[in-house]
């Protein structure tokens, strides 16, 4: 009898459990799910209460954590990043093995030998992005190095989306993820990435600029963005002497000039709360950003203001938001981008019915024997229902998996440890694909 | 025999050190100038060492700080803010007035009431801006509302410039003051004011784009741009139900328009070391923040990027800079704004004949007996030489003048305080107007 314990049963953690549910009897699993909300815990573990349970944790409680982790045998944990560093201190303490979706608290390298002198993994980075991102890169990546071929450039985007099916409104976008991260996406630093051999900057109110389009067969045109560090992963990767290296998130193809609306407005900032009216309307709210008018009404200000076309594919946007309908904003007191969220949680629901949609796409370019070569890898997964959805799947999937892989010995590798070696790619890229989560891999004229 | 201690003597200490040696025989005054560097602590009180001394003191220090500070009645700090609150601390512990240009440090009004039973001033904001700010927009406003005024609108303006006769640079702009905060200008949130009764935000990237033309006879032209809070002192001039408050910063007409440039870029970005090899050029370095373009110099790159005219005021600007020249950057490993600000020291250094100019514009609309009037009331200061500049006369005369009053118990007011009444503004501005530090106000047609 193997021990797995999850920590945080939040919505992304749905196919995970399932997963392990489904696996437990085979597997000699039993699996415990342990969140704040014990009614949470106890929802997840529906239909699969032979094999698993779920409890009430509060995991900032040091000793309650400590007492939970102690009694299991792999720990995952799906919490908030600030939690991390205290629940891998418990795991090396307690000589427990753990994966998490999280990035690698920077931190955490420097306890690498401590769990490697303990027998232990830690691994990171192991859902949807990070995750499957670096395994379906590092697969490619690695055959293009067995073949002799020389990177050229390399360019990865992700997005989390609505399925083309439930998608009826004109941004292509609703939320299946934290939607804060959606609003916040790119504040914080200049985006970096490398061109020709040369580092380049955007700064944050030229990122939505700053796009570049990408077709993806079968599931439409997109928007991809720069992330903040796209160099993040380049000596892991193996690429430090490549001359292009682009990291990047995907909208629907119109989203991003949009957005940039907002990003120009200074609608999307959060450092400082507004004043506005307790009876402000969202003609109010935009008011606040625009210079004053006299004479004209809030619509045409703002067009005026950013250079938009009065009825292009913008303000029509900008329109189905009903930001110029004199509505009432209903909250107060918050940051504009704390304001804007609210109407957006309210425009972009992800319905009982509707289906999300992840993609991702990479594109590498190398030269082998005197030939300039090109391949692009996509990705394409729609949600089963509001439960499986794309999101948790792609996030949870690869975790059960290398819980798996870790639990029957099948990975020696000890330490802080991220999925870049066929070690877990191999395996867990072959897995997904028996569950529909298949690259699909063209070469292309370069 | 009454004591004063200045504590940092820093190139802006100089017309205030001059002003307390000049009067220290008849005031009864004996002045210890400390400073981390005894040079310049004993370069300072240079012929007036019958009345006043130079002393080494490292105010981080709280031993000596202390020791200094009991020794004095009354304490001048001219440190950096991170170290007002231990002045300030001491002070009250050992019951000296204090007087600093610097802004209230917000935990120093928890602190109003010990420090007015312990029979003691903290008088703050004592200098420029702020300082003559408050103390000329106070005078106006306050004979406004004797007359039965109601204040509709109120504007302020100050800049740190160069003198008309030493602006021989197509910025119009030369550094009299630190060159960071100059580079960082705008940065940290956005800027708030009030127009027509909405509190206005202008995110930092639009920041330089709406600026408002600001004509002072004799002076010129400039371009004036928004502080960070425009409401911070709303409740302290009595305007709370004012519908249009706006505080800003002048520059040269024409400086704003070729800053933002820099703005858009993201060449003023702080918060990351940008990688650039050993042997770079300036070109390298705008290079970074513009688009790939196989084709085209950077010249053309930039004036497309941005939009701007190739031949234009703004690439005119730019040009002289020496950015396209393929010259070396001489420094590595910094932010890019402090990468900029190594060039811009360079460029806009005030030479030894050079002139520095202080300007400050007031407007002040209001409605009395059913007319709309306007008053203008503009300052304009041009410095003597390298010493008492511009700068280090309208920060250093007032904090001496008050000074003066309050060691001589003109001043009954104890706590914290900033000069906003009668009490201070009177004498003060009469005895700046001897020194030829004069408003001229004018009434305009509204």
């Amino acid at each position: 009898m193997r021990r797995i314990l999850i920590l945080g049963a939040g919505r992304s953690a749905s196919s995970l459990i399932h997963y392990l549910i489904e696996h437990a009897a085979a597997q000699d699993w039993l699996v415990t799910v342990a969140d704040r909300d014990a009614t949470s815990a106890a929802r997840m573990v529906q239909g699969g209460t032979a094999v698993a349970s779920g409890v009430a944790l509060d995991a900032t409680d040091a000793e309650a954590r400590s007492k939970a982790i102690a009694d299991h045998d792999l720990i995952i944990s799906m919490l908030p990043a600030f939690m991390h560093m205290d629940v891998l201190n418990d795991c090396l303490r307690l000589k427990k093995h753990v994966i998490t979706p999280s990035y690698v608290p920077d931190a955490l390298w420097a306890m690498d030998t401590a769990f490697k002198e303990a027998g232990l993994i830690v691994l990171n980075e192991m859902g949807l992005d990070p995750g499957i991102d670096h395994m379906s890169a590092m697969r490619v990546l690695d055959r293009i190095r067995r073949e002799g071929g020389n990177m050229e450039a390399f360019e990865s985007y992700t997005g989390g989306l609505v399925a083309p099916e439930s998608d009826d409104n004109p941004w292509g976008y609703k939320f299946s993820w934290n939607p804060r991260n959606v609003i916040l996406a790119g504040q914080g630093g200049a985006a970096k990435y490398i061109r020709d051999g040369a580092t380049k900057y955007i700064p944050y109110h030229k990122l939505f600029k700053q796009t570049v389009r990408v077709d993806v067969e079968g599931l439409g045109s997109f928007d991809g963005y720069a992330n903040r560090d796209s160099l993040k992963y380049r000596s892991h990767y193996g690429l430090d002497e490549i001359p292009t290296l682009l990291r990047g998130t995907l909208r629907k193809a119109g989203y991003c000039q949009a957005w940039d609306a907002f990003v120009q407005l200074g609608c999307t900032e959060d450092g400082f709360r507004m004043e506005l009216e307790s009876n402000a309307t969202w003609g109010d709210y935009l008011d606040a950003f625009l210079p004053h008018c006299q004479e004209c009404a809030t619509r045409e200000n703002l067009a005026n203001y950013l250079g938009l076309e009065h009825h292009g594919a913008v303000m029509q946007k900008l329109d189905w938001l009903g930001l110029f309908d004199k509505r009432p904003i209903g909250v107060g007191g918050l940051s504009p981008a704390a304001t804007l969220q609210h109407l957006l949680e309210q425009k972009w629901k992800l319905e009982p019915n509707d289906k999300d949609l992840v993609v991702m796409w990479h594109r590498f370019r190398y030269k082998v024997e005197g030939l300039h070569q090109t391949i692009h890898a996509s990705l394409g997964v729609i949600g089963e229902d509001q439960v499986h959805t794309a999101m948790a799947r792609t996030v949870g999937l690869p975790i059960a998996m290398a819980c798996k892989l870790v639990l029957n010995g099948d990975v020696k590798e000890r330490g802080v440890q991220i999925p870049i070696s066929p070690v877990f790619y191999d395996p867990i890229l072959n897995e997904l694909e028996t569950l529909g989560i298949t690259f699909k891999e063209e070469e292309v004229e370069a």
